[in-house]
């Protein structure tokens, strides 16, 4: 997929309009930055209003919470948070809906056939669960291709419906294992440096992640960014690199949010050099990798609020932040007009 | 003024429900404390919406402006500010509307006249500028006290009229330096640590604002709080302390923005020992007068955005984040609740 380049001509204009508004130049920090950014993405100075906001959800399963024990929570809790999620109640639903923002849950690899639930939510399914990292493949090659075509899909079908801005989120047991070992794998970290403790692990259980990563990372060679998401990825994550991929290059700018979306993230750009570019990181997460795949990226954080949630959740509160750099530009007064 | 305690019980019930959501133990991090503190200052769990909010900018002019040349700014800006305020295209009036908060200014100590604002915008004016505070008191000991009860009528006007939520703004050309001086006067700190780059003067006028905190802090000794106010303070400074301590003995919760606020939080504490309980701080100041300030008060910003306009700006954008931790309380599942 080609990857559009932002437009330098309506950044810089931006930024010389900024110093012009009511305030002494650059007093707006952080904001002036992300305006200037919108205006960019948008090829338009002030940029367009950001009222249609929409976080799609990839949940799946993840291998290594059954073999490793990686996870403090026992693997049928994923299908029961697609359930919460579709009755509004997760901690991404009620956040998103502070802030105007729509919520679509998509089983992408739960281990369970969720019979109960609509078509629409089971209809981009790859499989039941991904395979253990540590002793096989996550994926086939074949599913990975497929997960990732699934991503661009959903993507497509958001901004086809009129999304201004996309947000990525996750949810699975066993995903910040999957998200350490894809960031260990392309940036070529040990373990140790990249593993946390997750949705909250003690030390036992994070060296068993640790041991994990190890075996998973030295099991094959990787050839490229497909083959690692297949080999110590899953479904969901190459879901979300090809939602990335497409939101970028369809020129939506997207919220990264915690670690698995951001070790998403670089093996998007790892696919689609600059794509990176239509992206800002919305959250700090707690866990190591994001720390190193934000850095790869050269994103900064918006937040840094000590989440560890995922689902979205840290970047759907970056949105109201977004939408007051684009109100700067578009409504301050100008220091020319000043009596 | 008595100062109430929050309640301690509605804290613990908060802090055992928030463990009971669909969620790992403690994974929204920061929005869990603040929903706990929101229910402590509510007395209710889960705490009560916070629809209503509104900011207070104190407007005045700070001696120093004129004898230490301190701004990057000149004088007249802050009345022309005034009416930027009342125009609706400030920073803050932008940022405000932006999460559904009303701004009010109020001049206090604006060297004009503004014969030309409307008489509710004048009507709790002490006087023209507050006095050079390197060779003379800023206010009277009167005129002090007059101020921090325009401050107390400010916050019962907008408390009787329903605020759910307070946050003082403060414009005035001079205002750093006036908060770097309280901020030392009270904790005994040298000038050359607390002196920060204000609006953006280079290191000759950051060396010209160390000066004049030197002579300031040194010029007479202070003797309690409502004399460091008049004596190296000024007329806003003892109105937003007024306003900070009557939203606090009325049980209204209150986010502090930058450097100018803080600093008159360090005296309102001085003033009304626990009224600190009842503030959050919203945003992290780039002036190191606020982190000393902040220590202080044992209070961690929710954004650091790098912002140095004041006015409220940057305490506007972290209201959203206070209703999404309510909201967290209020609407999300239960893991008992799980199928």
């Amino acid at each position: 997929m080609e990857i559009p380049s932002l437009d330098e001509h309506a950044h810089a204009e931006a930024l010389a309009q900024l110093d012009g508004l009511v305030k002494p130049v650059g007093a707006l920090g952080r904001l002036e930055e992300l305006a200037a950014w919108l205006c960019a993405v948008h090829g338009t100075v002030p940029p367009r209003p950001l009222d249609d906001v929409r976080v799609v959800v990839f949940a799946g399963d993840h291998g290594v919470s059954v073999s490793g024990a990686v996870s403090a929570y026992p693997r049928h809790l994923t299908a029961a948070m697609v359930r919460v999620f579709l009755a509004g109640e997760s901690g991404v639903n009620v956040l998103a809906r502070e802030v105007g923002a729509h919520v679509r849950v998509l089983d992408i690899a739960v281990d369970d056939p969720l019979d109960d639930v609509p078509d629409e939510v089971r209809s981009r399914k790859i499989r039941r669960g991904s395979g253990s990292i540590d002793v096989a493949d996550a994926v086939t090659g074949d599913e990975a291709q497929r997960a990732f075509d699934a991503g661009v899909a959903a993507a497509d079908a958001e901004i086809d419906d009129g999304a201004d801005l996309l947000i990525p989120g996750d949810m699975g047991i066993g995903n910040t294992t999957i998200a350490s070992a894809l960031v260990a794998a392309v940036l070529g970290l040990p373990a140790d440096d990249v593993v946390g403790t997750g949705t909250g692990v003690d030390d036992e259980g994070r060296a068993r992640k640790v041991a994990v990563l190890e075996r998973a990372l030295t099991r094959r060679a990787m050839h490229g960014p497909m083959d690692t998401l297949a080999s110590v990825g899953s479904a969901c994550a190459a879901a979300t690199a090809g939602f990335l991929v497409r939101a970028a290059a369809r020129r939506v700018p997207v919220v990264l949010d915690g670690v698995f979306p951001c070790a998403a993230a670089v093996l998007a750009r790892e696919i689609a050099p600059g794509a990176e570019r239509w992206w800002v990181a919305g959250h700090r997460s707690t866990e190591p990798a994001q720390a190193f795949a934000l850095k790869a990226l050269g994103l900064d954080p918006i937040l840094d609020l000590g989440l560890r949630l995922g689902e979205g959740s840290g970047a759907v509160q970056a949105v109201p932040l977004l939408r007051g750099a684009r109100a700067v530009l578009s409504d301050m007064g100008r220091l020319a007009d000043l009596g």
